[in-house]
């Protein structure tokens, strides 16, 4: 069951790094990609800066829809994540291909990825130099919601060795936050 | 024991999305924050974004010596980083009152944080209206260095329940990625 996050909590899903699947659409047949390259950047209004190849077809298609949604997948979808970030949707349909499943997002054109644990809905900022020089893309939240019971109002909370967020290491191996600490002002 | 990593395979310091540890010097005393909302941007020349407020101590070192370094703290640590987070450089000594250890960069003036595992050394790249709209910097890394056995060809390696980055999921609370999931291709 899915629930919405307050937009000035947004941040809190990207807080800690994890690896996202980026959807976007333009219309057409929507496509997804893995993204290890992004952070939040700010609190209220929420707005991400996310790294993506102005040479990847998803990058096409958000710069023409100008919109993207960020899925963020579990340890359960790993080879899922690896697989369509090896592959290019120019060539294949990687939801037919992997058997993605996908529901409409609330405010944005882009589908959002099932078995993930939280999604955020974009519009982008248009910075067509900085987008141009670096591929950098910055866009504002505009929906954000999460699996029920695996977040609070401080953030993701997950469980010791439980389902939890992966985070790109290099080369397929990822980093899975099985423990968390509590650290103590001095 | 500290190794220079490859500047190609700096990329993958902060690909898994590491909290890390901000130091700044425009000459005089240095600085010492902490920063969740960073990404690598790009490989060769190796380049990183980061989200510094505009209105920090550190940022104001920064902008009148345009370069940093990133300290990528150990689980071992995260009260201390915690703790830099919570004050300002405007008002203490964060080296003098939380009895931080430093040891000399390669290529710039900042001090390097000791009890990390990695060493990220920065200059600017000129981008004032970015820095300026979203707080955003952008930086190219001239220098890369790893503790010793913790740093392979395809990036960290962290033993099971052993010292590992920290990745802050907010109110102090840090994930620490202490499994490893091998991804295969579908």
């Amino acid at each position: 069951m899915r629930v919405n996050v307050p937009l000035e909590k947004a941040y809190l899903l990207l807080n800690h790094g994890p690896t996202l699947l980026v959807t976007a659409t333009d219309g057409g047949k929507p496509n997804v990609m893995a993204s290890a390259w992004n952070t939040a950047l700010d609190l209220d209004p929420p707005k991400i800066a996310i790294v993506l190849s102005g040479e990847s077809h998803t990058r096409h298609l958000i710069d023409r829809s100008h919109e993207l949604a960020l899925s963020i997948p579990s340890s359960e979808i790993a080879d899922l994540v690896l697989s369509v970030g090896k592959t290019t949707g120019a060539e294949i349909d990687k939801f037919d291909r992997f058997k993605i499943r996908t529901f409409p997002a609330k405010k944005v054109g882009a589908p959002l990825i099932d078995g993930c644990l939280g999604w955020l809905e974009c519009r982008v900022i248009p910075e067509p130099r900085i987008a141009k020089t670096y591929d950098l893309l910055i866009a504002e939240v505009v929906s954000a919601q999460v699996v029920k019971g695996m977040f609070g109002p401080d953030g993701w909370i997950f469980a010791p060795k439980g389902v939890a967020t992966i985070h790109h290491l290099g080369k397929g191996r990822f980093a899975v936050p099985s423990r968390t600490l509590i650290a103590k002002k001095k």
